[in-house]
């Protein structure tokens, strides 16, 4: 655990906060607020009992435990105050007004957690032990995003690559909507140029799902380690990432919507890929 | 298109508005912002040119066409206004900051659309003309609801039974999220009640995602018409709804994740129960 300023109190301890302008209410609401924070503290925040467990059980960094005072009489919120704690997290018991501000919602969660950042770097990727990883070039939206890690878990991919510009993996909606997945699924950020590097030397099948695919999605025989490239919500795969694959598909369609929901294409695909490997 | 108050412009009219006070532009701001104003008026809102060009297409009613400054030198919003002026709606010129205002964004659409509900009578519903039905349990997110009808339009099914209380079809947000796929799949509201009599008498199978089904989802032999039915993204299908399903399937999962976004579920659903039907 990192040093604090001088002016913060020491971490593994419980403080009372009631008021709007503490400054350590005022560091939260930045690491919801805004992207610039998050980067320079290397912090995120995520909301309820359920995420706060999900990010101890795996090992995470817990700066902070806010717990709101139904939260306090909950004996499952309790212990993972005291494992928190114990790991050096500081704990702040605060008023369903100050969680509510926090969070900016109307019934905020009687949980809330600021976490330390992980991303594994990319070096690390060990592809002879994957079935599945994901690329995800220049994805937009965070609720997409955290829908993605959601599922990655669900089929037991090893991992998400985050390629080029994209949406904040540690922003409260991607961090919602990941359901505590974001725990368990390594993210990797890379370059598109890095990608391709990393690409053209990926041992198994790299696909992508492209409006010129002329195979379907269900007649591949992907061989595993197997790299699911996704172009993103407005555009889709640029030429030159279509490039890096070596089977480029489409998902037939029988109505008249032009495309499918990216988190709902990137599920079609992984179900489809993870198909042999998963079982009742 | 009936009648408007003696206060209310005639409609088929082009009206100039720059004013946030506006008494239309605070009837849209009611449609945006309050299900209550919807379901009172029978309207909704839509954003942008291509949910507008669907909705006349598909050939629904039109009230408003808000059209930006950028939209006027537009000749594909040019064609939407004259479209929807000859069918009766009124044509509103509207600065880029009013628009701001009516959708809450920093950078609207160009094209902001005022259009009349339209809901299929359960009587109307003819199982033996379909492929598939999907009917939502007490769904909640307008994100998946608005996402889930995007889908249904991408594999043919019939349409979408939205059973008991659920979030509003019609809500901004859901609207959003089907990408205009709202103007081509039917939906039907329907009680709980009157839902398990409609299943009982479904001539094909009735299926449903739940802890307790035995089966795998992909070894089911699903019998046109199938009846696809979802519960909600807190509890899942309650047992007396689960009871009207022939059958119960699971969709097996690998990694730490204890569950599927609704979305994602009912996609991977609706793909293996069209998936003879769908072809490239």
């Amino acid at each position: 655990m990192s040093a604090h300023g001088s002016d913060r109190p020491r971490v593994g301890t419980v403080k009372q906060i009631t008021s709007h302008s503490n400054p350590i209410v005022k560091e939260i609401k930045g690491l919801v607020g805004q992207r610039k924070h998050r980067a320079q503290s290397g912090l995120f925040v995520g909301e309820g009992l359920k995420l706060a467990t999900d990010a101890l059980d795996a090992g995470w960094g817990v700066r902070y435990l806010a717990i709101g005072p139904e939260a306090r009489e909950n004996p499952h919120a309790q212990q993972a105050a005291a494992r928190a704690k114990a790991r050096g997290a500081m704990i702040l018991e605060i008023s369903t007004a100050v969680l509510a501000n926090i969070t900016r919602r109307d019934n905020p969660q009687m949980v809330v957690g600021v976490f330390e950042q992980k991303l594994l770097e990319p070096a690390a990727i060990r592809p002879a032990d994957a079935q599945v990883w994901i690329a995800l070039d220049h994805v937009r939206d965070p609720g997409n995003l955290g829908t993605i890690i959601r599922t990655a878990d669900a089929v037991g991919a090893s991992g998400v690559m985050l390629v080029g510009e994209t949406t904040d993996p540690f922003a409260v909606e991607t961090v919602r909507a990941t359901m505590g997945s974001l725990f368990h699924v390594p993210l990797v950020k890379m370059s598109r140029d890095a990608f391709k590097a990393f690409a053209r030397n990926w041992p198994g099948t790299v696909v992508g799902t492209h409006l010129k695919g002329s195979r379907d999605y269900r007649e591949v025989a992907y061989k595993a380690p197997t790299l699911l490239l996704m172009g993103n919500e407005q555009a889709g795969l640029p030429d030159d990432m279509a490039d890096t694959c070596t089977e480029l598909v489409r998902i037939p369609q029988a109505g008249q919507a032009d495309s499918l929901n990216l988190a709902v294409a990137t599920a079609v695909m992984l179900f489809e890929i993870q198909r042999p490997n998963l079982k009742l």
